[in-house]
């Protein structure tokens, strides 16, 4: 039997395609950003390497996304929220430790004199979390972190670090994702203390988070095997550690980069040394009244968290790496708080 | 409009829906497996880790499948494939080298001597892969190793030597993912010298390699970022460092894991104590024939690539662990051969 007119089944399932296609669409990606150039690069940049029929055409398969953590996809003031976690875990801890009353940087921790904790240096940050994150397995060490996760508070926002993260980002994730990209965290953080959150917080699974390592240490414990975090940084995920990392752990060059300080200056230069379309961007904190302003191109001191020095911006300029304006690019910073 | 019954349109969107299933299953799982214990143990894991209603179910994202490879996915005699690519390069480099006539272990390679070559030891083998593995970028390696997959053959099969890789267990890779398993090769190959081919060969994504891994340096070359790869050991994927690499790497704990040497006896102790159903395997050399024979299990003595020390297959016994013979188990070893 053959039909030379479409039968009402026909447009029946033309509606249900239509209406299908439309309704995948119908959220609007990108939707916290303003309509300004940072999000015109995005959409420009993922329509071209997309398109099968451009000459900058990528494969699924080569749509390699990274990104930072800290103060790129949530906040990183007033300090890491790592060193957050580590400053309750030593409160947690002194009961027993009762010499660290005395003993730098653990007193001024207890003291919660974060300048005093920054001028122990990185000695000092070295010996804060090798106290509070190893001698203990990584089962341990991811109970720990999930509960902290369930129960610390922003000391500003006033809701979980989960929830300060940036919506605008998210979105951006979810709009690479729906467009074949992979997308990977690239983070100094250590990679155990993310793990336990990246997934249900920005869609990206343990096995994509790329980070600060230490060593551990197979062990069988009565009879059972665990692996034991050792007192001994294994790799710092950080600076021209980055793309030492994205090829040890990813093994491909990314296409598209996304950071916030001078520790994300390689990862981008190393991605737009790849051949072809790249996007490189930088999220500049600019807007104290909605989230925090820091670094000389506000013209305000440089931070001790997401150091953010004027030769950055001008690399930045140099070289088309796209500066994101949190005050100007985005329409809204966090997602409405979350029960 | 309302139909109560279906139209000739209906039956054929029926007919195009049931052809579709049937022709995504017309190609037979397992089809070189021979319908033995093994098999059978296979297909009832994934059966029951897919099966939304068994108290055993495994959700997509924790579907986590580690495979060594030498010996487990292509073969690992009369040397580690890498090795003979040391070999190779050993050869291709001595022009610049005229004291390696007289200096071991280069001399021994040279002279093609194995023996002298095992007999120099660990620390002559690290000296082979320092020489011919270092001192070039990343970029430069991955050209190196790229070409000599193109022309060297293994000296027995005569064929390439990604075209020695064992059909069942290349079924097995994709079976496993055909069930939404996400599958990973945990090697104590070098990482870099792996990942030009195994999407190729195994379907498996550089992003999920995990092996060893030699030190690198970003640094910048005539204007160009690269990474200089240093002639230093950064991590060895092999026994204990085997689910550190899975811990670093993945950050989570195989469901099934599959080895063939005492190199992956705590890669499946590790799978093994995750909470629920896992599968672990072990593939037996024992087909001198079509392949090779050797251990103790085999009568045989053990061999200096993929030993199966007799308290291995203790150990498999005890703990339920798979041996799976080639044998037996293996209708067909390796793929017919291609141009």
């Amino acid at each position: 039997m053959q039909q030379r007119f479409p039968s009402p089944h026909w447009l029946a399932c033309l509606f249900l395609v239509c209406f299908a296609t439309v309704s995948l669409h119908a959220a609007e990606p990108l939707a916290s950003w303003n309509d300004t150039a940072a999000k015109a690069a995005i959409i420009k940049f993922v329509e071209t390497v997309t398109d099968e029929d451009s000459v900058a055409y990528v494969p699924p398969e080569d749509r390699i996304a990274t990104f930072d953590n800290d103060g790129t996809l949530w906040t990183e003031h007033p300090m890491y929220t790592q060193l957050a976690f580590a400053f309750d875990r030593v409160r947690t801890l002194a009961p027993q430790h009762p010499e660290w009353k005395t003993q730098q940087p653990f007193k001024a921790v207890l003291e919660n004199d974060l300048q005093a904790v920054a001028a122990s240096g990185k000695k000092g940050l070295v010996e804060l979390v090798m106290a509070t994150h190893t001698g203990i397995t990584t089962e341990e060490f991811e109970a720990i972190v999930t509960d902290w996760f369930k129960t610390a508070r922003h000391p500003r926002f006033k809701r979980p670090y989960t929830q300060c993260t940036y919506l605008p980002m998210v979105e951006l994730l979810e709009y690479l994702r729906a467009n074949d990209f992979k997308t990977f965290i690239v983070s100094g953080g250590g990679i155990e203390f993310m793990r336990p959150m990246t997934m249900e917080v920005y869609g990206i699974p343990p096995e994509q988070v790329v980070g600060t390592t230490i060593e551990t240490k197979f062990e069988i414990q009565d009879g059972k095997p665990v692996l034991m975090r050792l007192p001994k940084i294994d790799f710092i995920d950080d600076k021209a550690g980055k793309p030492v990392g994205i090829n040890k752990f990813i093994g491909k060059r990314p296409i598209a980069a996304f950071g916030n300080s001078a520790g994300d200056r390689e990862m981008l230069q190393w991605t737009a040394a790849r051949e072809g379309a790249t996007l490189k961007m930088l999220v500049f904190h600019d807007d104290a009244q909605r989230e925090y302003a820091y670094g000389p191109a506000n013209g305000l001191p440089d931070s001790l968290f997401g150091t953010f020095p004027q030769d950055l911006m001008d690399e930045a300029k140099q070289s088309d790496w796209v500066v994101i304006s949190m005050k100007n690019d985005w329409k809204t910073i966090f997602a409405p708080e979350k029960d």
